[in-house]
């Protein structure tokens, strides 16, 4: 781990990041849905981006640690992506990213996928860098930095035994 | 021009989107910045959304009224797109979309793109369809309506005279 | 679920699926790296051939268990991916995809990334559809179809917990 | 402005660029007709390499001044875009891009999208380069300079006002 | 074979077809110059539109019948491919592909690939349909149907031979 | 031709190279079959990872010397690619790369491409580069290496003769 050790805490208010995308048949497979590498390209991409927000530096994927498709998505949906840090660690940062597609004709929303990715911060030298903390701002960030911790353990756990 | 003849007028506010992206090499020209027609593309989905979101179908691109490149992008860049409609007529809309991008170090925005596009709604038929009118809700909201329509008559009137 | 009750048992060793790439600037983050989503992309494609190997329909992913980047992968690197279902349950596969960069000169390979998901096998309606049982063939065999459904048992509890 | 600061007139005709695309689905939207920023893309490609061929240096796109849309084009579609210097200014260019569908039974022309776009010159240095003028070659040239000249004067006027 | 039986002959010149592309990072391997794919993809669209063009129907690749890099092309580069009909028989035709690369400074070409080959023409059934024969204009195209025929032949009697 | 001039001789066994790919809309033309420049880069890419195996350097694309499409290729199939080099010269290698569809619900395997290709080593000056030379295993690897010779030979001739 390199330079800077006192790094200011941050929200995760601050770096929440939200996407929109039009599914467009370059994306879909052969049933005229979203095939999953192209969805799993733009939740990398929010999720990166939402790292780096907080981090103030280029961030990383070093896991998906979980991601879940609920509903199939179809090609002309309005797909919404939003990402927000959920734990910040030494150098690594918890994203959650939950992506939803909107009704054209009703704007309503329905989460099709949820995902969390583990980010790790890099200095200008290409090392894992000193990641801010997360300042939390109400029980819901709470509970978020709280079951980050408790998935992060549980994994290092498994590791470990592995 | 089909369908419905009674659309309730929406506010503005409610189709306003934003998308988010990161510049990647595959967006890039041979400077490290990005290509004029991979930023085109990103404003071009963006303005389709909002339209989509105002009149709540399909929308098509009629017409760039206006796009300026203020500054370059580069590789590596967080881009931020947001799309909001500032005139409904009959069956097309003008929308603006305006590029930012943000630094790393201090999430500060500087404006690199502004466009002025022209959506047309179809119907399941495929024709033009009726688009709600706007419902203004505050100054700055009628100013942007009356600049799009003197946009649109100053265009109207130039294709009269060629 | 629907149709064909009986289908015979086949051995994982039958659905085995190597892919090979080559990293060009078109996969690459601003670092020279594959950049996440288009290794994804890869990872998504491959789990999908081995699934469909092994039940013979359309299988759509369901869901990322587990994926991990140990190493970084530079554009020029030749990237070796090779997919093996480790469980199958009653609609559904656990595949592991292990992702390997093969040195130029000496043809040593390392591991970069191991992923776990999860693909549904669909029926021509697009309804799930029955999936193979498993034959085991070796100890490996075993001990890989005990993980998959130790782990499948832990999602589905911390599920029910949720 | 930098370098070079006697640059020989050149003829439009010099500089006129012919591109062919052939429309293929991940050029579409959903409606199975060209999406705009796919369509753009291409028209952003042809007016660089227009102006490019003009200057004979590295061009990079500073505005669309204008690109309409006539109408749709579809999968399939044999799809072809000349360029042409209408103008020619002190370190940018005017370039008019017009797109043609083909019919394949007929090879019968049909306008689709007619666009301006102004280019800017880059020395070696990254900075705005000298232009070499036009030399008129009939009436047309004539003219479409003038409407150029006219265009950018009421654009600039309109810049100063706003 | 379908349809049609008495089609008019048609001269080359009405079907020769010019591609212009310029070469951006998402075209480039690890060297920084055009990947073969990227070029042979750029050379297969000219070669069927040009065979489009004169069959007048869909027209699909039946072989590359030799392909030659001559010169590596670089990022950056404006690129001119010209497709022409050689030889037209009973559905099939010989179609050339010629790749150049213009200089910046100059608009001196040099040209950096050849290819010959095969299309076959498809009945609105998909079932391979007659191509109206060639209509030589002059020496050269007389010669290139000859070449083309003799080419054909060779290939004919290497395939009875294996 | 630049670099060490002693290159250990090496069986072709070891630098055959297995693709697989699943064809997505992204690959396919108007009528739902893979388009002929989407197979050429995977078929590209197949031959130059196949090469640089067995060189053990970058190795680029000199030539395509026959590419023949034996049936087509339809969206949603999975397509197996395998690449083998035939014969090694002083800087340039032949490979063959096969391509196979294979049927969903039986795995049948149906050849559908069959493609020679030549590729050059490069040392990492940019020089071509001293390839190793094949070390025969069997019957089929010296009939392979006489073909190939005799491919190349003939090649010559034609390109003396023109």
């Amino acid at each position: 781990v390199s330079e800077e050790s006192t790094v200011e805490a941050r929200p995760a208010r601050l770096s929440v990041t939200e996407m929109t995308e039009l599914v467009l048949p370059q994306h879909a497979n052969v049933l005229g849905a979203v095939f999953g590498g192209a969805l799993m390209a733009w939740v990398d991409v929010c999720g990166a981006i939402t790292a780096q927000r907080h981090c103030r530096r280029i961030a990383v994927t070093a896991a998906i640690d979980e991601l879940v498709f609920h509903h199939p998505i179809k090609v002309g949906d309005v797909v919404r992506l939003t990402g927000r840090v959920n734990g910040a660690f030494k150098t690594s940062m918890e994203v959650e990213v939950k992506v939803e597609v909107e009704e054209r004709g009703t704007m309503v929303r329905q989460t099709c996928v949820e995902a969390l990715l583990t980010f790790v911060a890099l200095s200008d030298a290409g090392k894992p860098a000193r990641v801010p903390s997360l300042l939390p701002e109400n029980e819901e960030d709470l509970r978020r930095a709280d079951e980050a911790k408790a998935r992060r353990e549980a994994r290092l756990a498994r590791q470990r035994k592995a």
